[in-house]
Formats: structure tokens, C-alpha cells, sequence
């Protein structure tokens, strides 16, 4: 009987923050497969550590660089092949995933090669969309709210169009594109009415006022969350 | 020394989706709060039911059945004069909360009237966003897609602008706005796009085509999920 691959969603950074059945899940597969960069320990990896039964078979995706624009589709056929031998031998196999497996997360690349040949369960996890906004200590969105993810990665034109129609966002994958987007809000009149957040509820964990986040040091894992009535629950 | 309020994310309806962060602060605080209808048992208290130590005080929050559209303020000043006391006398409290504190929750509530005077710590939950995406197996929003979250209740031309403008859209608190919902799916071409889902991750979960969903049966606790390309990962 063929095994099952587990999208495991581990949370934002915290360990704690994962779930019951995310623990459970793995300390019974046989297979742990994570994302990493090309050099260097995986942050996915480090998260879910304190839960790993250290007996299993572990295997890195060592992703390039350059994949935030470019997916790198030779990474995911091998893992994506090799994965699938280990399931059709009958073995279980999670893949780690920051946050949720199905937040804009890599996972998805791995699912659109397996779920159609085998079996796959996505056991979701606390996104950093809701960790953003506890440790920020404001509510994301109440009542009829209409709230909306942008990447930030997109035009100007696009993201001013969004914020303009919406009552709350969170701007993702800041990184290198944060000294724009800072430069947009202010433009827009928005930015007293946004917060800023970097790898929140890690011990690397910053909040700093936008005024004064230094735009070279902002990582991939930081977000502003935007509220047009400053805080929602008012 | 003044307590602290502890606003809990449970997770999103089974049980094991708490995470062990949630599950170690309920095992130790003084009182546990939790919203419930005004006759019969709370949603939230079933949930977090197995994780409860059994011996620390509950209080129930009787919150009226037109609080969706009219938040009854009485009920949260109570509650809040309740809470701030225990707190006053250096007892911890823990208020559950359905899915994450900050995601659309009545925990807004609480915490408007109580972050201002008390120390107050929000512990981040797997979120019916991503439960239900989960449990539908397609992913919410991958790359640069931007993601749109839009309350039922909220006119048909706001709901169709927001659907025009998004890659991908959750459409949440359907309940009795299902049939107007769907017909508008259907009139702007996006019904074959979409897919529904109650009570995620729940007993009574149902995943059904959204043509054969009878709408006079859609709870509070249902939403479509809709993406731009059919699946996210295409």
C-alpha cells in the first residue's frame, strides 16, 4: 500500500506555535523533506526541530536564490520524484512548511506534482498573516471588513489600486522591495495607518516604527499590515 | 501583580489543530471565557473541550443571536468589567476564540475595551482561511497573487468589483447570503472557479459542489474559496 504525504504546516517561527496534529504527524513518518537554501541550515527545519523524532530519514530541497522569481522546476521534479518512490514503497513522508502549506508557500509546487498520482494531506498551520497581527497587537480585520494579501513584489500602480479599495492588507515578501513600498504609503497618505513586523514570533522577532526600518536589512519573512481606520476594531 | 488576558486562537474546529502554545497557557490559567449562543452549548468550549484541565473557573458569554449585525455592546462591557476584575486581582484569564483572535473575531471586542488598562497577549490560530483550503486541497495563493477576503454580507457590486480585481478570494460569513452569493458567481462566470466548504475540519464537515449546496442550510461557518486560474499552483 502506497504511503501519504503530509503538508505540514509548522507555523510561523515559534515552535510552540505548531500544532497538535502537526507534532503527531511527525513523529510517525518516515520521511522529513524541507526546504533550504542552497548553502547553509533550513529555517523550516530549525522551526519544526524540537519536534522531530531525530530517528527518520531527512531530506534537504536545496532551493536557489534566485527562486522567490524564478521557481526553480528542476528542484521540485527531483524532490517531487524521489518523494514519490518513497510513497510508492509504501513509506510517509512530511513536508515541512513555514506558516500554512497553502499560504503562498513552495509546498504547492510539490502538491501540483503528487496530488494527482498520490495520496497528500495538508494539515494547515498558523499562517504569518494572523502571527503579523497578534504580535503587532492589532486586529487584522472585524465585522465586513474586506481584507487583502498583496505581494509586494508587484507595480506600484497595482498596489496603490488594491490599498485604495480595501479596508485592511498585509504586504508580503517585503525584502528588497520594502523601500518602495514605504515610499508608496507615504505618498498614498497610508503609512501612519501601517505597521511593520520582521520574523514575527522568532527570537529574531522586530517591531519597528516604518519611519525607521533600515530598508537594506528587511528580510524576506516581514510584513506591514494596513488598516484604513488605523485599528479595526474601532 | 496585575494577570494577564490570554486571547486564544483554538484553531479552526478539530481539536489537534490548537497549537501546544494554546494548549500550555489553558493548562494554566485561572479562568477560561468563551463566547456562546444564548440557549445551549459554545462552539468554542466544545473545541477546546479535551485540552481544558477541568478545574478552573468558565464563564460563558451570552452573545444574542442578531450579534453578526448589531456586536451587543452591553454583553462585551460586562464581560470586559468581569474579566478586568479577575485580571485586578492577579488571576489569568483565557478567552477562546474560533480559528485566530484577529481574524474577523469577537475577541476585537475584548480587546478594544481591556488592551488599554491590562496586559493582554494574543496567541496566533490555524485560521478558517487556511483550514478550508486545507481541507478543499487547493492552495489559497501562491507567487505574486494577490488575495482577497469578502464578507458575504457586503453588497453584490462592492463583492463583484473586489472578485474582478483579485487572483484569488475567500468569500467568508455566508449563512443566509449563500443563494445571493452563488447566483452572482454564476452571472459574472465565476462559479466554475469556486468551491465551498462547512464546518472545515469539523465532525459535521461537508465539502459540496457549489450548484448542489442547499442554501437554506449554509451555516455561519462556511466559505467559498475562489482562484483566478481554477488551482493556485496551475
Amino acid at each position: 500500500m502506497s504511503g501519504t504525504l503530509y503538508g505540514i504546516g509548522i507555523g510561523p517561527g515559534d515552535p510552540d506555535l505548531i500544532t497538535l496534529k502537526a507534532v503527531r504527524i511527525l513523529q510517525q513518518v518516515d520521511l522529513v523533506v524541507f526546504p533550504a537554501p542552497e548553502h547553509g541550515p533550513s529555517l523550516a527545519r530549525s522551526i519544526a526541530a524540537p519536534h522531530l523524532p531525530g530517528r527518520c530519514a531527512e531530506f534537504a530541497m536545496r532551493i536557489p536564490m534566485t527562486a522567490a522569481r524564478f521557481p526553480p522546476d528542476h528542484v521540485y521534479d527531483d524532490a517531487a520524484r524521489r518523494i514519490g518512490a518513497e510513497l510508492d514503497a509504501g513509506r510517509s513522508v512530511a513536508a515541512l512548511c513555514e506558516g500554512d502549506p497553502f499560504f503562498y508557500g513552495s509546498f504547492a509546487y510539490l502538491f501540483a506534482r503528487l496530488a494527482g498520482s498520490h495520496r497528500v494531506e495538508v494539515i494547515p498551520g498558523v499562517s504569518s498573516l494572523t502571527a503579523c497581527a497578534a504580535r503587532l497587537g492589532t486586529p487584522l480585520a472585524a465585522r465586513n471588513d474586506v481584507l487583502t494579501v498583496i505581494p509586494a513584489p508587484l507595480a506600484d500602480t497595482v498596489i496603490a489600486r488594491q490599498l485604495e479599495d480595501t479596508d485592511a492588507a498585509a504586504i508580503v515578501k517585503l525584502g528588497r522591495h520594502f523601500a518602495r513600498i514605504r515610499a508608496l504609503l507615504v505618498r498614498e497618505g497610508l503609512d501612519s495607518r501601517s505597521a511593520y513586523v520582521e520574523h514575527a514570533t522568532m527570537g529574531t522577532e522586530r517591531l519597528i516604527p516604518l519611519a525607521r526600518v533600515e530598508a537594506a536589512t528587511v528580510p524576506y519573512f516581514s510584513m506591514i499590515l494596513f488598516h484604513r481606520r488605523g485599528q479595526a476594531w474601532q
